[in-house]
């Protein structure tokens, strides 16, 4: 791919795209939480990056995209920071609390944003809500690290709840989430307590869902929530659409 | 108690008081639903209400007061309106999806005021949040209402989740109400097909606690909203200190 200029769709070379969409990202990310989201204008974002208008809607349809790909780009660095826990630990609750901790590691530069931006998330049927169908990429790889976590144990984990469980650990994984965003102690140290705790219970739920009698009602609340959280029902039918990130 | 005048504490009769009491309430309310909960302010509610702001002030110490009466309020309403159903039915899922609809039947004016109201009480560390200590009076006749759908069913609740249980079922509940805050159906026609699925869900697992194995994890569920929810901790060690309403 020939590398002239830094137009896009004209021959940039992909680092040089990356850069820009990267640099357009990070100053939407900053100006959304020096003035908030709702009163930051893609123009605004453009003027402060030192891009055209015309690039900055190239690289991203409008302030939701921007979003989505803050959600991307959290959900990728998750990822990253992972995989030595996961390499490393088999025990399941290890595993997960792990997991849950990277996560509030990485999104601590985020929580003043996040506080605010709360309002526009909490709404299930706004594309910004992590339920959204618009959400589904990120979501999906949230999902996929679940999904890893499991997959790594000894913890023996029955047919019928293989897709049920990642989902309902990543349902949890938001409360942690929506409780870490009105977390106001040092360090959020709270919510990192949260998520020992929750990883333990969860382990133990997991490991209870051996018992037969148990398994309807795993399947059951599992279904509750996507039959009602819009896009979540959506992203269950294809899991593999979108493959989980290595 | 002498009748006189309508002037607060020099001797109104109770039900000038409550008259007074209540105009001031409603006003409060429709000017919340107007205009917001932050826009608005004491002295506009007095005015609008027809007393001194001394008067307003006497019945209510601030905004938030008002707030801690309307949740009040409700709860009360809400125990005279599930009255007949608990009188009736004996089945666990029948009381409980009656109770759960009975609620959104009362809320139901109130919908618009909760969307915009939300930001004010998501915040769990907040006076305005269902799980503060504030509010606890609210919720523990709200809890008590669960203690009564519980008590008065032929399903057979093993005596150290007596406890757990009805707290864990009202926890459920403002899922419930979280859900109905976003719901733009017409009618909430989904919030209350989600608390009958909810209600049979609940049902299932008061079922499936009677399993020695599975009781551990109630309690451990519990301990953890408790522990970590503001107010919650402090709500549990003494529950008989405000008896839930007849």
């Amino acid at each position: 791919m020939p590398a002239k200029n830094d137009g896009p769709g004209d021959g940039a070379t992909p680092s040089k795209s990356e850069q820009t969409r990267a640099l357009i990202l990070e100053t939407a990310m900053r100006l959304f939480q020096e003035h908030g989201y709702d009163r930051t204008t893609m123009r605004a974002i453009a003027r402060e990056a030192g891009v055209s208008v015309g690039n900055a809607y190239y690289y991203f349809e409008g302030k939701e995209h921007l979003i989505q790909g803050f959600y991307d780009r959290i959900a990728a660095e998750h990822q990253v920071a992972v995989r030595e826990i996961l390499a490393r630990e088999t025990d399941l609750e290890a595993r997960l609390a792990g997991v849950l901790k990277a996560w509030l590691d990485i999104a601590a530069p985020y929580h003043e944003f996040a506080v605010q931006f709360f309002k526009n998330a909490a709404d299930p049927d706004s594309p910004l809500s992590p339920f959204s169908p618009e959400s589904a990429p990120a979501r999906e790889e949230a999902v996929g690290i679940h999904r890893q976590v499991l997959a790594g144990t000894r913890t023996k984990v029955p047919e019928d709840l293989k897709d049920a469980l990642p989902e309902l650990m990543w349902l949890a994984q938001m409360g942690l989430v929506l409780y870490w965003i009105f977390d106001r102690t040092e360090g959020r140290e709270r919510s990192y307590r949260l998520a020992e705790r929750g990883a333990r219970l969860t382990a133990r739920g997991v490991a209870l869902a051996r018992f037969r009698a148990l398994r309807p009602l795993v399947r059951e609340v599992h279904e509750l929530f996507t039959d009602f959280l819009p896009g979540m029902a959506k992203a269950l039918p294809d899991p593999s659409a979108r493959p989980p990130a290595p």
